[in-house]
């Protein structure tokens, strides 16, 4: 339907369409949007020039510009309860609530054989490696309840067997099936508080 | 929601946020997205910089990069019937059915005196123009039904009235595939008054 307009603008509808929600229709009304209000391309451009720069923290995992995100850097953050989420979205949420003042480490995945992600791509040498060195004292599950979450909690509990440390996860109050991004806060902090204990 | 996250990603969420129906949530899940396809970042990035050099065919107003759009440069088409539209928009959804081989004029706007739109922001004069300029014998009314567009079909077809040219607009009725019971009433109204007799 777009064949009427000049290559840059077929270009830029292209590149949207590609992002995943976005359809071809809603690629086009956003590509005229950004022909009519230049300013706002130019501010997009200059932040995805500027994505590079984001990181990894090499304490947790969380995207971060500097070495440590924020929350490593916190001293009031309680460093002996770390919260195990997938990925940063999730953290993202789970902090939203305020309901939790630990610090967490972001695996970036959970396991899925069928994506060729096995315990070897995830963070989890990182985590034992924290464990062993900061005193932790309660390893709190924050995967979703999902069938990769769950063998995902099944196989952390395993690990961490051998480790003097509590093992929780987030309570499920949570709809089975449901991922931990898209909760709402209320539910969330539910589950935060009525977190099961599985090992003490 | 988005606090924990390095000022490179927050930016980007907002950047992304300040789109026409993006929220929050969709800017930062696409902001997510992005972070780990850098590659889609970066021809999203390209594409952005390269608007600006659309412009406006100098003949019908259509989206182009060179003078001249190709529309307005296919010796095919009938420059005697202009078919008179809104917006690009509405340009490529009526060159899509493949139904109208002539050319088109966009106006970039309707009357619309709330936004600030009267008939000296829209491209009336160019139309003029054209009509006196290319022995144009039909001037086919594109416009939207709504109450703006209305107005400004019965604007055009007023400062036409002295010149020799047939003026049509699109016909109004029921949508194809649309059942009646779920018609709105002005809708029907118009359907009742122009219906089309079938056996005489």
């Amino acid at each position: 339907m777009a064949e009427v307009f000049p290559e840059p603008l077929r270009r830029a509808i292209r590149a949207l369409s590609l992002l995943p929600g976005l359809g071809e229709k809603s690629a086009t009304r956003l590509a005229l949007y950004l022909i009519s209000h230049p300013e706002r391309a130019g501010e997009l451009a200059a932040a995805l020039a500027d994505l590079p720069r984001v990181k990894l923290c090499r304490e947790c995992g969380n995207f971060t510009e500097g070495d440590l995100c924020r929350l490593c850097q916190d001293p009031e953050r309680d460093p002996t309860v770390i919260c195990v989420v997938e990925d940063p979205a999730a953290l993202s949420v789970i902090e939203g609530t305020g309901a939790f003042r630990g610090r967490y480490h972001v695996l970036h995945g959970v396991l899925s054989p069928r994506d060729g992600l096995g315990p070897s791509e995830l963070r989890f040498p990182e985590l034992l490696q924290r464990i062993r060195r900061n005193g932790v004292r309660e390893v709190l599950i924050g995967l979703s309840p999902t069938a990769a979450g769950e063998a995902t909690a099944a196989y952390l509990l395993e690990i961490l067997r051998e480790f003097p440390v509590k093992v929780s996860r987030l309570a499920t109050g949570l709809a089975l099936g449901m991922e931990v991004r898209y909760a709402d806060p209320l539910t969330l902090k539910r589950a935060l508080a009525a977190r099961e204990v599985l090992k003490d």
